[in-house]
């Protein structure tokens, strides 16, 4: 069962439910030239900046989004294939993902600080672990990943997952993402969403997404972590 | 010598001065990747969001202003490396860069209704090569790129030369890139610029950097030509 959520007050601090891809580790561009290749190999070419914009949902919304958009239909093995396809590119290349700028220090220090974070991806558990493993988390943190929600983002359920996981009520949670799917999510939520352009949306299409503010990356966000609500000068 | 510009007046059609990366192939996302591995291996790492942002530039600009951004120099000998790599991981991927929806098609109908174009582009002629090939683009075509001028885009001489070299007034000219580089390049040069999403930048990106209009890729722009100022209804 999960922790009762505690009460909020003007002395609790938010927790932070963080979206993996593009936005503590640097992985976006390798993942828009998989699915490129992928969607290519199974017969729906897409433009690569027509995929960007996709990162962050799952790939099952990706692939069918593209289907109707382009009017061109995959049979259900021709989805299968395309992929195990992006599963296959992206591994050619996964060794080249580094975590971003500040990605480490911000966890190590909502740590310290005694702030409960969480991280909430539309991937796999299985593509994620190595991924994890480079920004230190450990097997006592909190990660909620696609195999244990039914629904990826921008529907809600990855971070209202987190949320619960943490013991904490969504409307105490800012979530953080590079990508409008997770502040759509963050929205329907009902969640505060903070965006980060180290995926590469632009800023004006995270704040139209809802994004109460906008940082560079992580290390930009740590260093004006006091914006978001949480209180660094007593520690 | 250069051509007479001829004289705009109500029945002129303008001529459209295109950029090539993202605006006519798709290959800004090869670019970035190739850009990320060539800098961490010269030493100096760099997200990939941002180098996107930079793409469109000269390779030259874009070793510098990271420099410049990360406080980290490179000798002489170390950015000449950095740009080598560029070369070969580049290489390695530009088997997969194809044209964008509505290139071939574009560039043909402007042919046809004898709109004149021209390329420029910021990467150099042998690089260019293979990609004007895939476009049908041949010797009869009017091309220009970094060998031949001083200075690349945000410098409007890209396009200031292939201006000349059509033999028309820059002021009549339409510059179609993916940037806001070759934006700011139009801007500089007092040509009207329009943009493409193709490349990944954001649709307000590109307003900000002053386009009059932006498509999502070359075929959408075709099935819009009147919108700037070229007319189709008596060909």
């Amino acid at each position: 069962m999960a922790k009762q959520p505690k009460s909020p007050g003007s002395g609790s601090k938010p927790a932070l439910l963080f979206d993996l891809d593009g936005t503590l580790i640097d992985s976006v561009y390798q993942h828009v030239l998989a699915w490129s290749t992928a969607l290519q190999k199974a017969g729906l070419p897409v433009p690569a900046a027509r995929i960007h914009r996709k990162i962050g949902m799952s790939g099952g919304l990706i692939v069918h989004s593209f289907m109707r958009e382009t009017g061109r239909s995959l049979t259900a093995k021709e989805i299968k294939k395309a992929h195990r396809f992006h599963g296959e590119e992206f591994d050619k290349v996964s060794d080249q993902v580094r975590p971003l700028p500040g990605a480490r220090e911000l966890l190590k220090r909502l740590s310290q600080l005694k702030v409960s974070w969480a991280i909430a991806t539309s991937g796999n558990r299985e593509a994620a672990e190595p991924f994890l493993r480079l920004l230190n988390v450990g097997s006592k943190d909190t990660v909620i990943t696609r195999d244990e929600v039914s629904r990826a983002k921008p529907d809600p359920d990855l971070f209202l997952a987190a949320a619960k996981k943490l013991g904490r009520k969504i409307s105490d949670c800012v979530v953080i993402g590079d990508s409008v799917w997770d502040l759509l999510a963050a929205q329907r939520a009902r969640a505060l969403g903070v965006g980060l352009l180290a995926g590469g949306f632009g800023e004006d299409e995270l704040m139209s997404a809802g994004a109460y503010r906008v940082y560079k990356d992580p290390a930009d966000l740590l260093a004006h972590l006091e914006e978001i609500g949480i209180r660094v000068d007593n520690d």
